[in-house]
């Protein structure tokens, strides 16, 4: 991964875990309230050979409901993360159920198994495959098949789930999978053709490489190019490592060539998470972060034949938007992009698993497990063949690199594309701000309406 | 179940899971040729906790497909029993593949894990819930896409899914959860509703005694409803003991009174396997039997006013007919009516996890396994909510008891339903017959159209 690769050297399976990851990450602040409730399901729910149960945990405000017993059920689809955060980070639920829409709903947040406090086997859920092999994406839907009987039983009430990256997967696959259950399901970000015989492995470095050549000037992706052998070369020396350490401002410090990769793989996440979140305003998302923070950072990478020492400090600058834009951080931690708290040990699993990554001849060493092959996968949930699905609104931001894998063409009538230019990555899903294109405003009444017209399907 | 009950004393449960048996009765001989192969399939397909896997069987036979790359797989879903016994008495799939048909297709028939010869764990596969706990319906399914995934790479070519009975609820299910494998399902007299909550108890029942009494004199139904009360009687003397063991040519004698139970439970699947294969024309599916097989019985039971003795004997005489039709059994086996050669051992433990039976209480003491409620079954796989499904041909013969729980409305412009008026159990897939009815024939054309145009659609 560090060996000086043609553009921005970034593994994009790697890439896949940790942007999912990233959605987990949001502010401390608790601006919407509910309830948290527990449903007992079974740890297997296809087989019998396994007849534990556990606590799935789900959140719910039916407070905006004006008639709890026909009110829609807004269905958030649990993705790699504790459930609170996704409630924190999806807004636009939270904004359609005010009085003013009059849309009779109640929302429910449902948590994906082995994430946040929803673990099969407490503090034991990673321990081995034997507790761990439970985690996947059908078995996380059959959790929300079983709340769902639970909260909605013979299906009377409409539902609607939502979901983004990951969850927006989850959320389509539950419509395609369950559609007695789910009248309809508003996507987004939802890479569902991420599985290597679909697409073409560059398209997701291809868009994030554009992300940073259009941000500012072309010269920041050439700058980014070159930092990468700027980078090794630093590294082969004593002097070298200790200006790196100086300038970066490492909590640790470069002690041999081989630390470098650890400075690497931080920067490699960091790229993939400022598209992410080029969100036009200043958020708390992955990290504290100004409006489009890829061009704050581009501005900092802007100017043609820097030298090496030059082109450190310059990235070294650009970084620090990213690691300390609040001024309070004393150093930067080449661990802490991905933490435990944000699932991350679960979705290397799923990584490893299903969502099947050419690292996984390391996730084999890993789990000691047999890896589904992406054919799998595409077979399970239909891959690119889903002309029979309906009810279902896919959103891309096109400057999001997780849009190269998303639906981008109707199958048919009743699939509703939308596409927001200058998006970043499940936007839409955020609450409403001043600052907000115009495309995203008309996709979330996209999604409004459509949530309307399958309500009334009903 | 011996307790007098007010028509005929079934246990439509028990019924369930003897009537899905019987499918898997045959002929000794084998009209059709096929090649054997095997797949490797994983043990369990939607966990990682066990990482087993075992072969397959299916049967195969594309010698009239005219060009095997673009031909259609007719896709057989095996259900409860040996495949080979599936594919002798599915003669419909043969003939339609005949040359004057130009159907360019080619067949295969996918056994069902733990029948046949497809035990994941050799002849250990029943021994304890570790084992057999991977059967269930969504394993195979799940067995099915493996094969169609290997077979059919990229679903280039049109896959038609074929079942009766539970073979039909799987074909169904098949297109339903797997589209894009599956361009359409023919589902001959598949009970997808025979589930508590949705189809009352009684119907099934209902459906029997009315085929029992519109076969010859309307006394047949009135003298079985009476011989309970008069077998139960007579098991509680030495002597009427000894009648009955005379009179119905019992292998073993009645000893005591609590053997009456055997003969009860015995003549209770004969009367639901009499009315399943009361087919127009001799033929050998459950067992030898001549034409109309119930008129036949009922032609012992006609007359009125019988005394105790010649109720019983009437009722013996009828009894022959199942038991010894070519003269060449010597008596009558009170266990013969399911035998663990035909999958009964398998489909005891189907009926007690997902096909939730009442008699299931048994059913955890004897497994140690939390049966499934049949709610749970109705949110998987939607109950009577299939509005989005499409490209399915639910057929129905009106004089099979379980089309009681049959699909007879359509959905949806996408959904055709067939009935056959005086039809036995998935009769429409029996090969071609001089004997056959207007309504058979008509639904094989219906079939056969309905095929056509799925293809057509690919």
């Amino acid at each position: 991964m560090i060996a000086a690769p043609p553009i921005i050297s970034m593994d994009r399976f790697f890439l896949f875990s940790v942007i999912f990851a990233v959605s987990s990450i949001s502010g401390c602040f608790s601006a919407y309230s509910y309830t948290t409730q527990w449903i007992e399901v079974p740890v297997d729910h296809f087989s019998f050979a396994n007849n534990d149960t556990f606590k799935l945990r789900y959140l719910k405000n039916d407070s905006f409901a004006h008639d709890p017993q026909s009110a829609a059920i807004l269905f958030y689809t649990g993705n790699e993360g504790d459930i609170e955060l996704f409630a924190e980070n999806t807004g636009f639920m939270w904004d359609i159920v005010q009085p003013e829409n009059r849309l009779n709903a109640e929302l429910i947040f449902a948590e994906h198994r082995y994430y946040g406090q929803s673990l099969p086997y407490g503090n034991k859920s990673y321990d081995s495959t034997k507790q761990l092999g439970y985690l996947s994406s059908e078995q996380a839907l059959a959790d929300f098949v079983s709340l769902l009987q639970e909260i909605n039983p013979g299906n009377k009430r409409p539902v609607i789930a939502v979901g983004g990256s990951y969850g927006g997967m989850l959320a389509a696959w539950f419509r395609m999978k369950y559609p007695h259950m789910v009248s309809g399901a508003i996507a987004a970000s939802a890479p569902l053709l991420q599985f290597s015989s679909i697409t073409p492995c560059e398209v997701y470095n291809r868009i994030l490489t554009s992300v940073f050549a259009t941000a500012y000037t072309h010269e920041c992706a050439s700058n980014i190019r070159k930092s990468w052998a700027t980078l090794k070369s630093r590294s082969e020396t004593d002097e070298g490592r200790a200006f790196l350490t100086k300038t970066f401002k490492l909590c640790t410090n470069l002690t041999k060539h081989e630390d470098i990769s650890q400075l690497t793989d931080y920067l490699t996440d960091m790229y993939s998470n400022l598209a992410m979140v080029n969100y036009p305003y200043s958020a708390n998302f992955l990290a504290p972060l100004p409006a489009y923070p890829v061009r704050e950072f581009c501005g900092r990478l802007k100017e043609a034949n820097l030298n090496d020492t030059q082109l450190i400090e310059a990235l070294a600058d650009g970084v620090s938007i990213y690691v300390n834009y609040t001024g309070k951080v004393q150093c930067l931690n080449m661990k802490s992009s991905t933490t435990d708290a944000l699932g991350t040990k679960g979705w290397d699993f799923q990584a490893c698993t299903e969502m099947v990554m050419p690292m996984c001849t390391d996730g084999i060493k890993k789990y000691g497990i047999r890896p589904r092959s992406d054919l799998e996968m595409i077979s399970r949930y239909g891959g690119n063949q889903i002309s029979t699905a309906t009810n279902i609104v896919f959103s891309n931001g096109l400057m999001d690199p997780w849009s190269g894998a998303g639906i981008l063409r109707s199958p048919n009538d009743h699939v509703k594309i939308v596409i927001i230019p200058e998006g970043a990555h499940h936007i839409d899903l955020r609450a409403r701000n001043p600052k907000d294109s115009q495309a995203v405003i008309a996709a979330r009444r996209i999604h409004l309406d459509a949530i309307r017209e399958w309500i009334s399907q009903n």
